[in-house]
């Protein structure tokens, strides 16, 4: 355990990190709201911590009055139910540790009060959902303090964000569905880690967006109440995708990988456009994009790239290094970045490639300056991580957060 | 029947005119590409004609050396065979008529070749599709020319294109699915007259549209071949949502039938979000056109005003008179016109009202000038009809186009 104490205040204090995972089998409807329990299965890809991740420190003294959370600098209220429910569950996992006597480590800091302090190291205004990366950390975080190895983990982050859940392991991820009423069964697993399929590359394509969208938690609310065609989706389209898209990462098939990637974004962005009233995440940009990748397909016969796109305009692309290059190029010709801003291209370096006219020719699209703010490059990396030089938690010894810990931000 | 004859040159003539008709329960799907058969019934409302429609010449004589047609001023190649289908068709009613000696009219007719000229009253760059209006005439005119009286007129005219079936009646018309290989009981039938709601209105917000779409046929195609969720609208959706849609026209029950009205064009455009590549027939000003509609009803609690968009980004709205000009001045304000240009809103008049600043403050919308093209203002109206007068007619004595045959533009 890596627990650093200052004997003086009898504090404990752990500091870990955790990915942001993209669904390629896309989750969406509750069966059941409070436990956050899914109306089908889900599969996700967790990105590198090097480029988007949480940093979390959680500290425990017999001093501390009350538990307390500051998030991205600003002290949050720690009555919020999601958070409640994740610190009574793993609580509960830690007293029944301590019952039964298997732990090594400091058993008592469970009956302290907790102070948390978390920060992502991407800007909120980027619009990537920090709740599944946020909410792994935190559990992943209190478990290493109070000394809880559990399989159930994923099932405490799953109560704090559905999504989270996926979070809690690198590389190819699982959400299995479940069929338990207590939500026991509804576990993230991993399917093949990060290293099964290095040569995956991804980026995220940030664009401009005019519009706040609907939030994905009275979204899926909304669809599940009012859309005809959900239901169907979830027990008859994605068990099958499931296993599709389980064969086609096992046997690294970028090809079907990618159609079967794409072909789930849409079917759950055609899900919100049948909730009523309809959901619209894609815009104009979103459009332009997806019609950028199956023209560039197109106009080589196959599925080099293949798109992704959560509760948002953002994209997320999937591809192989040897059409990265060539891509990425392409996206700054059509999307025009604006030359005065920052550095467009950011993350995993991508080397310069020239584009054919013949292929500018052909996709034949009228670019669009400034559509996409900025590219962030990354992979797929490992699940949540503990930090172990102390110089990086968020927490001073006095247990409130340090001045640095405003924010992680490259 | 109405036949003026040139007994100089045995020249027969008819011209007719016929309707615009905008479905409420969407035709998106075909079992059968030959014959144009549904994978699932619709429901349209049939507009009236003094705003939208087609008028059509046909005439036979024995000097014509062959088929020739004429389409807005433009000879085109009767080879089409959607054309062909309809010509063969409407000659082996007539011909059956003749041998069973049931006609009145004039039956040699039909051994001679035919010349038809058509002409819509609105501009194809409007993005309205004439292909229902111009079937529907096509026809109608050659069933008046060669005699034929047969409720199996709407099969011939859905072989030209499906939802051209619908446009032989007026009102508010149903196109059964049929059972049949043949066909033979895939036919349109009225529902209820014009007459039976007259206080529907209508109203075309003509949007403007920087790219051309997918046509609907090859669309359809696509969906069936790859939607997921397409089989499960037609088998399952569809069936209830047409009884229920019967139901609330026979109730005039403006609310009920605006929020399936809505319910059923998501659903349409959801299929085609489903469809791989995935087919956007709604853009930016679509969504918000959807967004003004939505957030004026929630305003007043109850849906006062319906949209419905087919295969392009043109909003066909619904609504009552006591709610028309408000609604028309509420599209003036968040879609500012071109001063300096046309008329904005054309047809029906429309009177002006007061927007309350409470209302356009609850609305929130940024306004989007020009988004809007202008405005077409109508209501339901009759099926085809035969024009007396002479002077109509689009084809001269010599069996040719008038000049003034180009358009019938007001």
């Amino acid at each position: 355990m890596n627990m650093p104490k200052n004997d003086k205040q009898n504090l404990a204090m752990v500091t870990c990190t955790a990915p942001v995972n993209i669904a390629v089998i896309k989750y969406w409807g509750k069966r059941d709201e409070d436990l956050i329990l899914p109306i089908n299965s889900s599969l996700s890809v967790t990105l590198h911590q090097d480029q988007l991740r949480t940093i979390t420190t959680a500290a425990c003294s017999r001093s501390f009055q009350q538990d307390r959370i500051w998030l991205n600098g600003k002290e949050e209220d720690i009555s919020n139910p999601r958070l409640q429910s994740c610190l009574q569950e793993i609580r509960r996992f830690a007293r029944k540790r301590r019952n039964t006597g298997d732990s090594t480590s400091d058993v008592s800091c469970v009956s302290h009060k907790v102070h948390i302090c978390s920060v992502n190291n991407f800007p909120t205004a980027a619009g990537l959902a920090s709740s599944a990366s946020g909410y792994a950390c935190l559990v992943y975080t209190l478990s290493q303090l109070f000394g809880v190895e559990s399989e159930q983990l994923s099932a405490v982050a799953r109560q704090g964000s559905g999504s989270a859940c996926r979070s809690l392991y690198g590389g190819f991820v699982q959400w299995k569905l479940g069929q338990r009423s207590d939500g026991k069964d509804s576990l993230a697993e991993q399917v093949e880690c990060e290293s099964y399929w290095p040569e995956l590359r991804i980026l995220i394509l940030v664009v401009s967006a005019e519009q706040k969208s609907v939030g994905s938690t009275s979204g899926m609310h909304t669809s599940v109440e009012t859309s005809k065609l959900l239901k169907y989706r979830a027990d008859v389209v994605v068990p099958t995708r499931m296993e599709e898209m389980i064969r086609v990462i096992r046997q690294r098939d970028f090809p079907a990988f990618g159609e079967l990637t794409m072909k789930d974004s849409n079917q759950f962005h055609a899900i919100c456009l049948d909730t009523y009233p309809p959901i619209f995440y894609l815009n104009n940009i979103s459009h332009q994009i997806i019609s950028l990748v199956h023209r560039y397909n197109q106009y080589y016969g196959e599925t080099r790239v293949a798109y992704t796109f959560d509760a948002g305009p953002n994209a997320v692309i999937y591809t192989l290094p040897d059409h990265l290059p060539e891509f990425v190029q392409l996206v700054c010709h059509f999307f025009p970045p604006d030359v005065s801003g920052e550095e467009f291209v950011r993350g995993l370096p991508v080397r310069s490639a020239n584009l054919s006219e013949e292929l500018k020719r052909d996709i034949n699209m009228d670019p669009m300056p400034k559509g996409i703010r900025y590219i962030i490059s990354t992979e797929a990396g490992p699940g949540p991580c503990v930090v172990k030089d102390p110089n990086h938690h968020l927490l001073g010894a006095d247990g409130l957060p340090k001045k640095s810990a405003i924010s992680d931000e490259p």
